[in-house]
């Protein structure tokens, strides 16, 4: 086992738009940093990049990589919409090119492994995460070990289905979380209030409504965009209970960009929603929900310290 | 390890109306069995009661109990509507007073540990199952081991909510999947819809229509009946593409006396309802929705293997 400050592990978050990449000391701690821009569309020169800044980062160290997409229970990239490629067999190739153990995740499953081992998940066994940004997210730690399922697609809470035959999610199908309370979402919903008429909010002369002004517009006292996140939060509380009723974790880690500063409107809503919701409430307190500590990191911390995990 | 045909350990099922014990052998082969009305009400009575089926069964053998509740991560029965009882120590005492390993669990999960252990889910590692009776149980193990959670409350599949805002529960909650799936509901919805006239059904002359005599009309051709067990599925599907995008098991184990006769109506409307809810449905097929083989033993067996287990 490595001294901590000494690198243990390379950890690199693919993202639609950029690659960050750190080499970790054991308790996830950044030792140094590489930030690269994303080639979208080409899977080959993706894989040399990720190749060359492991060489560089830790030679020799495991290696892991979260990715944004559907990553199956080979570190396959089934599909990445935002980079643009699928059907790429990322952590066999990586391996084969390193000769290193690497481990391939979805970015929502890496940053709940992250959180469990070096942010807000740490005093637990058994936690659930949802990250809010352009899509919602999510993870799944049971009893000590990330729930990847039979074929690398567990954790897809954002598709819990709250409301069948309610919104249009961009997955295709009508009613799942992600289509109430992504920033995305958010967003949508407050442009169609805003267009259906009768609103007063600070908004109003606005043209291009997004997740991101509703929560500036919420934080600066503006209950039409506090109702809206706390509508969000509302629906987050359901998918929350289905989750608990399911394998009841201690701790619910809310995370994502769309997430830091709404969290003060959304955690109150969700928890409300999903306290009488719970099997057994009458006896029980709904999980904590707390929001993620490792913010842009997460992702990246926690694929290294996963491919960390697997080495040993 | 015993040999096959040896009594390895003592299951027992604690239902609301009996107790049925068996000694079983390692692989899940019931070599002796007891049968007693439950001693509703009871719980001193019932804890000795349980504790003479074992002496008597196996002494000495590892014994596991399946009970009709709620059960807290460490055996405690937080609640048995049907056996009028709540806060007993179960597993506590009856360790204590046979000196033996004693696993107590929730009558889905250990039916479905019985199903992975000897029955429908043999072949895999990871499961999920669905019972069906008066209520909607479930259970999941995922990479082999039972997911009881934090506090024992995991595997409520009968509580994710599908419908928010929709039918009433017995839980008291809106829109949970048992209010839609439950032989209890198929019953309920049958006597809405007559109630409401404009049917035409082989049941329009029965006055207690419940989830029993649908299936049974539904056996003989009644296309009405047909319909409503159609409903129950297609609400059963939608519960199970929360699943999967949850965990993502190999199998789902479909049990309960409920489930025995109607599966065949119910099978294929899960199944057609998942296959397009599954996130990246395009690339993969749902997983195989298939009958519980255990029976009314599911539950018995199971709790005996899983004290067995946790007795190595």
């Amino acid at each position: 086992m490595s001294a901590p400050g000494q690198s243990a592990a390379v950890g690199i978050d693919v993202g639609g738009t950029k690659l960050v990449a750190a080499a970790l000391a054991v308790d996830g701690a950044v030792l140094d940093r590489r930030r690269q821009t994303s080639p979208v569309g080409d899977p080959d020169r993706l894989l040399a990049m990720l190749a060359d800044m492991a060489r560089d980062l830790g030679p020799g160290l495991p290696v892991g990589v979260g990715v944004a997409g559907i990553v199956d229970g080979d570190g396959r990239l089934v599909s990445g919409t935002n980079l643009g490629m699928e059907d790429v067999s990322m952590r066999q190739q990586l391996a084969g090119e390193l000769g290193v153990t690497v481990a391939v995740g979805n970015d929502a499953n890496v940053a709940l492994w992250g959180e469990f081992q070096a942010g807000a998940a740490q005093a637990v066994r058994h936690a659930a995460m949802v990250t809010i940004g352009t899509g919602v997210g999510g993870g799944l730690v049971i009893d000590g070990e990330l729930v990847e399922g039979a074929h690398g697609y567990a954790g897809e809470l954002g598709h819990l289905i709250v409301d069948e035959g309610g919104r249009r999610c961009p997955c295709g199908n009508l009613g799942c979380v992600e289509a109430y309370a992504s920033g995305t979402a958010i967003g949508a919903i407050a442009r169609e209030r805003l267009a259906a008429g009768g609103v007063t909010s600070s908004l109003n002369d606005e043209e291009d409504v997004d997740g991101r002004a509703v929560t500036r517009a919420a934080l600066n006292g503006d209950a039409w965009a506090r109702e809206i996140l706390r509508e969000a939060g509302t629906w987050l509380g359901v998918a929350m209970a289905s989750i608990v009723n399911a394998v009841d974790p201690e701790l619910i880690v809310l995370g994502g960009g769309a997430s830091t500063h709404s969290a003060g409107f959304l955690i109150p809503a969700a928890t409300a929603t999903m306290r009488p919701r719970l099997l057994g409430h009458e006896r029980r307190e709904p999980p904590p929900v707390v929001l993620a500590e490792l913010g842009d990191d997460a992702g990246m911390v926690g694929a290294g310290l996963l491919a960390l995990h697997r080495s040993r």
